[in-house]
């Protein structure tokens, strides 16, 4: 069932240097980091079709007063909007959509593109945090911590009117989501994941069951009824600080390097992977170089995961042996 | 049946300041050190009505010469006669207490203090060591590597008369003890683990069973017939020194921290704990001040999972979600 | 079932200060550096009966141009047959042998020596990599990624003439192999495993079934037909960098300490392991002091574990408890 190495998965690569939904610098570097450890040529070393979408340019906004607690919520509106667009276009030319961030406020606007272009999609959260905090409930206001919210339809009267979300229509329902990772959750976060039954894998399941087990539940989850298409968004910060030190809001306690391959191992055998999202890599918070080395090399091999690579190794399907 | 956020639990702090019972300096000042972290506040965060009772305050001995070869036997039997007290003492006003140590010797006057307060107890014994060598097996003669032979029942015949031990009575029966995370174990010590036919899942057994069959099979032995409370005691070196490098006698190979978070999630789902001991943390066997921080955090974790953090999160009984 | 310390294993050790199987300089300081962290004492300590062979003296060869891709192919090949009748005489002498490598082009020597002096072996070969290139699917040259296929049965017609070679003869059946640890294959390698239908646990099955189902899984593998005596071929590398980070070619995301030593304990509870290599442990590329010790204590506990050390601890079967 494994592909070969000549079979060709198409992937579209989008860069999203923003990181207006969180307070810390640095994080707007990551898709230019992953890219220069080599992320498209291993890609099509492994047999992938790639196309760099290049990044977005987000426009600055001049006057960006919070709206209730919500921070910076006109730029991260309308970073999203762009983010929707170029996910919907990428999704339409036929790849296979790679996210890289950038915070993980882009949730928004990747989910929501992704959903835009075709049917309906399920959601695959790798974070040790939820994320789903309503602009009413969060205690930061950084929207990196909230993009959840908007996206899922059960949440939409909890949701106050905010400028440059308007264009956003919730598009994922409660039923269609997995968590795994979690170790770091608000208590309204909590209330919201148990009041909408959402499926969630904190580092306690996964302790207790084992990374091959949450990863079949999950499937079994999502694949209830129909087999929808994946959007996997995947927080670097789900991995231990060990491994992906250089993010800002590491987390004790976290996946280890091979339980965070494993995911993306199992998650490309479903065949049913749509679009990723790798974001919350941030070099200035690496305190060495080998920090920020590992965490970019970890957030590229997650990729590479997603596309093929297994660790036993693969070869072409037409592969002759020599002979001396 | 997880508690929620809003559910009291009484806990008992009492910082026990003392190194007599091994050579190294520094590890009397784990208790201001745990403290200095945050655990109160942490603590009444979670829900928890929480009463600190302070250190106690050990009076020096003027003349300690070795008994054969156990070192420094009249501090350590007169400290641990001060903290049997005020063990018993937090108990009768109804908390679950929280020794903070100190070197493991502690545990005599701990467990008697627990014992002596009421009903008999198990003990649960986290540790990279058995610390049950008797006075008369011990090679290096440091007292925190006897702690448990002096309680057991079954050894009492074992033990020699020494200068300030006299009050102590033993109350565990083997049966009632179960060991966690043993992987530097003397042959003296081998002999009588496997005399007593006491329960241990050393790190072979983790690596085999799993820690979530660990805590399972620790459960089912210790409440085999009745269910007691439980004392866990709690050496910081269990951990793996790359999670709490700062003890006295780190072992390679130790538990994780999810691991060792995992045991006390566990054990406060039993709704049997009665008291908790932490103890090794030493702030001077940390080559950096992150070695040290780590180390403290972990402790402060290991209490707090005792007391019902889970990673997953949880919200107060009486949340209400905040609407536009 | 377990040995006790009192019962004797005859362990042979013998130095292989040998580099010449690739590029970088250092890994033939391993030998010396394993004694010297105290290897024969501490498995005389656990009851074992140790003859040192001392290293290998091996001659330089002037002039030894690359035979196709293949590096040094002269030295090589001279330096493993010197390996192989030092590994027979061992044998012979009624020992279980541990070679100390060097780097695992020696595997060549080791494996035809051990089954030279007797009936067929089953090979075990615990390493990141497969190292069963042969010199014409090799992309290096470096023999160090060669050596199984010098001695496997199935891949005889696919090796060249090389000089100095031509004493080897293939000596093991493909089924008799299993793999652990692989994390790194190449295509080639890759082909060559299928082709074969080797057993392999790479480091994907690893996280699937958990170290204890795969070495119940490797000896099931191994054990089907007749028993036969195990070669334990421990690639260094197969530890995880963070664990054995002076090698080579280190390799993220590979086994845990604890996964490691449990692999030799499980090995050593067969009765049936007849020789050890350790390889690959390079101090000149550890970046500290502590890469190198961490490395080096890896290595001698791998070889502690295989004869006999077990976490739970031990004692003699004449231990008589001390009564006061
Ligand atoms: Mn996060
Ligand atoms: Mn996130
Ligand atoms: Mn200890
Ligand atoms: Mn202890
Ligand atoms: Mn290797
Ligand atoms: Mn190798």
């Amino acid at each position: 069932m494994r592909r070969a190495l000549g079979q060709l998965r198409s992937v579209g690569i989008i860069g999203a240097p923003f990181s207006g939904g969180q307070p810390k610098d640095g994080v707007q570097l990551g898709p230019d980091l992953i890219r220069a450890a080599g992320l498209v040529n291993r890609l099509k070393e492994q047999g992938c079709d790639v196309k760099d979408y290049g990044n977005l340019a987000f426009e600055s906004v001049s006057s960006d007063e919070p709206v209730g607690l919500a921070k910076r919520p006109r730029a991260v509106g309308r970073a999203n909007q762009q983010l929707a667009d170029a996910v919907r276009r990428i999704k339409h030319d036929g790849h296979t959509c790679v996210m890289l961030g950038g915070d993980h406020s882009l949730a928004i606007g990747s989910i929501h593109g992704h959903a835009a272009s075709g049917s309906e999609v399920s959601v695959v959260w790798v974070d040790a945090h939820a994320d789903i905090n309503t602009p009413l409930t969060t205690t930061t206001g950084n929207i990196h911590g909230q993009p959840m919210s908007y996206v899922i339809h059960e949440l939409h009267n909890k949701i106050p009117v905010i400028p440059n979300f308007s264009w956003i229509k919730p598009c994922i329902a409660a039923k269609d989501i997995v968590y795994i990772g979690l170790r770091d959750v608000d208590p309204g976060e909590h209330y919201i994941l148990k009041y909408l039954g959402i499926k969630t894998f904190s580092m306690s399941e996964l302790d207790r069951l084992g990374i091959a087990k949450v990863m079949e539940q999950t499937c079994d989850h999502i694949f209830t009824k129909v087999k929808k298409p994946i959007h996997l968004s995947y927080d670097i910060d789900a991995l231990d600080p060990s491994v992906a030190p250089a993010t800002g809001t590491p987390v004790v306690g976290g996946l280890t390097y091979r339980e965070g391959v494993y995911i993306t191992e199992h998650i490309c055998q479903t065949d049913l992977l749509s679009a990723v999202d790798i974001v919350e890599v941030n070099p200035k918070r690496g305190r060495t170089e080998d920090e920020v080395q590992s965490t970019v090399n970890a957030a590229v091999d997650l990729v590479l995961g997603c596309f093929g690579r297994v660790r036993e190794g693969s070869h072409p399907a037409d592969y002759k042996m020599p002979d001396p």
